[in-house]
């Protein structure tokens, strides 16, 4: 999905909202536990509940990944359900050296190799240069590098301030600034530190930004939009665990989509307020 | 595997060779292609050429993943080959938020949940504490953290320099330090980066480090162990391509098993002047 497009579904949707598909077998309703794939039956009834509220899904790989190679199946079968008008998201936070980064582009880019083909990738940018640039390589996909996450341990290292005055997480932008550009890259920056996106949009003015923390770990959508949102909107704001455990019940494909609504409307406003949409 | 355990197998094959199995199927002698799965046949010929030259394994997850779930039946079925007296090591480089981490350290250490039970796994920084001690909650495991890696590209980020005077790989070493101990945690050092290895051992003089880049990357074995070997060895030196791709003919794991040898000549060397071994 291009950067125009995406843009176009955030208008038209009036949203920019991201439901995580962090789906734990455990956490799911149990009446679910009768299916084949309970998991793919949960992500293809929680997609059909928000499909028309959100313009992103972003499945977690670790979720999928921790039950093996049916896992694997299961992550490729929900991708498969993602609708063509929402950008789709490996969560995956993957990099290595480049020869092993392509193989990583592989798996989540290429149907052809690995069965899957999402528009997106978490990229964790530890190792530099070469360990982000092969998933550029795919044409029309897009990067997401992580920046300034949302955990605590973010500032471990993401805040240490270099003797060029700047924190780790902005070199980091500008660095990945000259690597892709604004249709092909995106940051992650955790919610959870509202005053931060100040300091990214002086680095990023224009880039899309995945926001997760929204919701469960806490951040502040109106905090993220007053110092984030650009006129193009600019943020992609993920929020998971308030959206698809909103029940336990048979429910809970209404329940997350009630949860859904609440953020889209809250979105909408926003927008409205920026100047994005009338 | 524990590090006595480790440090006795190292004294025993006189050797501290980790075996790479980055297997790239466009890669492998064309011959086992008659094979259902290719990279199965190949990995079991690898690792029966050269099990008593090498005390571990490093599956390289990438290249299993590009191929999707079958790649991953893959990884699980070279998992189930590798040898017990060889530490186990998936070379992933995960990390993420808490609950995501724990989901990823399922995958490689929790056979019940992934049908893998790697004795390692490799562990990307960036997003600091919480998205390491997960992997820690896995009793007799080791946690293998990226320091200074062997690509070009780290010294974007893994060289800055902070305002405390400690480079980034520095921080990380000191950090993480207090997450574990020299029984479960492992650095990665790359040995493209000899006169690194003072430093590292400045802040973690006991730790064991994992060393890629010898061989293709074009490291030496002979300044990584000057300034790196401990009086319990404490390197594990990988070699991937130089062992697996020696021959791309039926004598492949013939030749492997030759690449091998030479690297355990030399690493017996090392050992017996360094002390280790008499």
């Amino acid at each position: 999905m291009t950067r125009a497009e995406l843009i176009r579904q955030i208008k038209k949707k009036r949203s920019f909202l991201c439901v995580g598909l962090d789906t734990d077998i455990t956490k799911i309703p149990p009446f679910l536990l009768k299916y084949k794939d309970p998991v793919l039956e949960f992500n293809k009834l929680i997609i059909a509940a928000t499909a028309d509220l959100c313009v992103a899904y972003k499945p977690n790989v670790a979720f999928y990944e921790s039950r093996g190679a049916s896992g694997w199946e299961c992550l490729i079968k929900t991708w498969e359900l993602l609708p063509v008008d929402c950008l789709n998201i490996a969560d995956a936070k993957r990099g290595d050296i480049g020869n092993t980064s392509s193989m990583y582009a592989r798996a989540f880019f290429d149907p052809s190799s690995s069965g899957m083909g999402f528009d997106a990738v978490t990229v964790a940018p530890y190792m530099g240069k070469d360990s982000v640039v092969p998933f550029f390589e795919f044409q029309g996909k897009w990067v997401i590098i992580l920046a300034l996450t949302s955990n605590t341990g973010s500032a471990d290292f993401q805040n240490i301030t270099s003797d060029t005055g700047f924190q780790l997480f902005e070199q980091v932008i500008q660095k990945a600034n000259a690597w892709g550009n604004i249709e092909n890259t995106m940051y992650v920056v955790g919610a959870t530190r509202g005053e931060a996106f100040a300091i990214i949009r002086k680095h990023a003015p224009d880039h899309f930004l995945l926001v997760p923390g929204v919701g469960a770990q806490g951040g502040s959508l109106v905090d993220v939009c007053r110092f984030g949102m650009t006129p193009d909107c600019g943020l992609l704001v993920n929020a998971t665990r308030s959206i698809i455990y909103a029940s336990n019940e048979t429910d809970f494909a209404d329940k997350a989509r009630v949860e859904a609504q609440l953020l889209q409307k809250e979105m909408e406003a926003e927008l409205v307020k920026a100047g994005v949409i009338v």
